[in-house]
């Protein structure tokens, strides 16, 4: 090549970002025509495109070709309004602005002198959310405290439990890592768990408690405490208690009152997981939820889930910064700067896991600024209301059954079993699964809950609306009624073409 | 509001996208009237927006206007040509496109099911990018190994090192974490210090190896093997080693082939972190600085440095993925599906710290598609080619000295002191660093080396073209000049206008 690339030339910019947002705008008005659940066999792409880079440059209309021809049958189109599978991740103009907008400046914000207005937004930001949440003034950065957006919720968990970890290795000493011990219940998210491993904490300190039909698949006080007195009976140390708020298979809710007391009475680290379900918390009627927060030495909800900031958009608050920042931090001579030496700014890079980190309260700023409080409440009641709709239309059938009673937009159903079916519906209800999610009409996902197969129906998605309620219900039906006659109800194999 | 909102409305999105669009070809086209780094004062924006989020909708004109008016003052700006500080984070069109496509799709590729084709793409482009690294075979997704994307180099280096650490305690048994040693150069970036308190790593056996200009703050492969010895003297198991190719003060490069020696005769896992200069290897005449890497069990690179990739995207391959999976997989029973559970397919989850992933895989396509080979291998040849030329400006002024031998895109000099003086020219390059950036027509940091205070000048912005080279050096000159008029050189105080 003669001349030399201009990869950031603006008019290039401009020209081709153009097209490239007909082509969403496009994707989006059609994204009701592909099957939600990807129906691709593993492998697809490899034959599809070639074994190396190109040599030379290719043109934007090739490659927007071959997303439309190769990339899209391989998306499972979350955004779908028939998407109801696991929780929502939701996008929006706004989010999508944001998005944009944060590429655009593609600043790395680890410290507060790399773009001080990410931090500062960030910062303004989260405390915004912290009100609308009525989060204790502990949690907003005027005092100890403060929010923090980090990538996941699996790194809000990590990040509060190193915090917590190294607290009590300091107080204990290094060698008592064996005699740590982390509380949650078995509907805990495997995120916990896993922050357990990559923290060191011993496998068998990783106290899971039991959480059954009885208490709804919530965490029993008494259950904790019980686990506790055991523990220091045997000599070890109790440091880390993560609730949940909205379960990840059936959206309970840990009794946070009950259980931040006994945290409270031990000294321990009382975390608060309210990924999914903390964004109904903005609607006054649901706020009783994370009463009892005042005791929680940290909280985390994912504005990425359902709260129309794209993924991803985690956020942490926590009430003593100092405990994050002096597990996390560290402050090599290349960073040094006279704001962060004279420790008048935040630096979010001891906040976090990584160093660089992206502009990412601009899309949740937007969203706050584009939608306002009372439509972002309605947002979550109308999804509420629909998914209530739903469960109606589930307890209309008597073939069907609610298998626990929902709290927000959650629906836990199963087709009931034949009498005397040798598995308890297991395998039935797994079939049902496959052959709905075959269909490409609507995706949904599942659990097991006490040794039940359970469809999972997360309504939460920004473009369901009620006529989509509807048709998915009627997926149901119909594949019931096709699976009911086909079979005796005692042994329903999984076809071939079940794909999940 | 009687409406219902529409979060989604794919006309909404295109009508508002396009202004975004605009807005930011804009911001491109004005870039360098901005001073490159932010000058703005500690809490600055807390004065200028609200104590709460808005009840009610806003437009997208104010908040543009907002971005305009109190953002982009408090941006620091890494898309400038006049941006040579820390390392580049590069923006191009491409990867610009491909942040737009991938937030647009929104989906949460965690594992294969979720969005095949994220999976998929993301294993053949990092076979793609292998090949033009021209790595071992033993990285491609063919054999035992792969690459992943992850977050940053921090996180790369923190997931091979808990691999590591999970296969040596699994070998001799978790309370052997106490005797588990880490070996680096004090050259190493901060991130390695960092991964080995998140995973428990014991302070006093992280070994943190002297590497001066003696060796162009190379690490010494004696002083490696010298460690070693005594740790195992000591009863100790050194078990990973930490090498840099293109080390963050000053573009070092550790001696992969007699490092990876050692290593393998001594049974450790060998990790190489050319975050920065992995870029430049696509080059057949740089590749030789990953000679060596044939020992390696794991390699990192960051596209969004030096490789036209927006932030995040950092590229790590392994060996053996499965001492990666071993170490980060969790299955609970809301996550099963029948792909994974026949291991036909990748499920990234278990590569990497987080759950949720985005689909980074799309905008290094689209780099490598829309660039190919050839103008990447230009792009990188010119920055070094800048680079050298500011090198030779440097050196034809006598009142400078470049510090150590340039061998990337990096040049580190600094102004001699005048003779006798106190403190080596630490206060007096530290008045020029301040002055020079707060002047707002470049931005640049700084290192030390050997107790030697040095600027750093890091070309790889993508804007950045020979004239900014040129006025860049004139304002190191103007400053200098006034510095040393200004001053008999023996106390170089920090002005109240030093930000930096």
């Amino acid at each position: 090549m003669e001349e030399s690339l201009k990869p950031m030339d603006a008019e290039q910019l401009r020209e081709n970002a153009h097209k490239m947002v007909d082509f969403i705008a496009d994707y989006y008005k059609s994204i009701e025509s592909f099957p939600v659940l990807s129906q691709v066999k593993p492998g697809y792409l490899r034959d599809l495109l070639p074994d190396s880079a190109p040599d030379h440059p290719e043109s934007l209309e090739d490659v927007l070709e071959d997303i439309r021809q190769k990339i899209v049958p391989g998306v499972t189109h979350w955004q779908s309004p028939n998407y109801f599978a696991y929780y929502p991740s939701n996008s929006s103009v706004a989010g999508f602005l944001g998005e944009m907008i944060s590429a655009g400046f593609n600043i790395v914000g680890f410290n507060w002198i790399a773009s001080p207005a990410a931090t500062e937004l960030e910062v303004i930001v989260l405390d915004w959310l912290a009100k609308m949440l009525n989060l204790p003034n502990q949690f907003l950065s005027s005092g100890q405290g403060g929010g923090v957006i980090q990538g996941t919720a699996s790194e809000a968990n990590l990040v509060v439990l190193l915090a917590a970890r190294d607290k009590f290795l300091n107080r204990f000493g290094k060698r008592s890592l064996e005699k740590l011990v982390v509380y949650a219940s078995d509907q805990t998210h495997a995120a916990m768990k896993k922050a357990c491993q990559i923290a060191g904490i011993y496998p068998e300190n990783f106290r899971v408690l039991n959480a059954d039909h009885t208490s709804n698949y919530a965490l029993v006080p008494e259950a904790l405490s019980d686990a506790i007195s055991n523990d220091l009976s045997a000599g070890l140390i109790p440091f880390f208690l993560c609730a949940t708020v909205g379960t990840t298979s059936s959206a309970a809710v840990d009794p946070l009152s009950e259980l931040g007391k006994i945290s409270k009475v031990n000294d321990m680290w009382f975390h608060v997981d309210a990924a999914y379900a903390g964004s109904a918390c903005i609607c006054p009627e649901y706020r009783h939820y994370i009463d009892g927060i005042e005791e929680a030495a940290s909280f985390n909800m994912n504005a990425h889930k359902w709260f129309l900031t794209n993924f991803d958009c985690s956020l942490l608050w926590i009430k003593d910064r100092s405990a994050l920042i002096q597990s996390l931090s560290t402050y090599p001579e290349y960073l040094k700067n006279k704001a962060s030496q004279e420790n008048s700014v935040v630096d979010f890079k001891d906040w976090q896991i990584p160093l660089g980190r992206r502009f990412r309260s601009l899309k949740l700023w937007m969203v706050l600024r584009l939608y306002g409080l009372e439509n972002l409440q309605s947002y979550i009641r109308n999804h509420i209301k629909l998914a209530g709709q739903f469960e109606q239309l589930v307890c209309s059938d008597s073939r069907f059954e609610v298998v626990v009673p929902r709290t927000f937009s959650l629906v836990c159903f199963r087709l009931l079993p034949p009498p005397n079916h040798q598995d308890n519906g297991y395998k039935l209800n797994h079939s049902l699964l496959d052959a709905v999610n075959s269909s490409g009409k609507i995706f949904v996902s599942h659990t097991v809950l006490s040794g039940k197969y359970v469809i999972r129906f997360a309504v939460g998605a920004p473009l369901t609306e009620e006529e989509h309620i509807k048709q998915a219900w009627k997926v149901f039906q119909d594949q019931a009624t096709i699976l009911l006659a086909g079979s005796d109800g005692s042994d329903f194999g999984a076809s071939n073409g079940d794909i999940i």
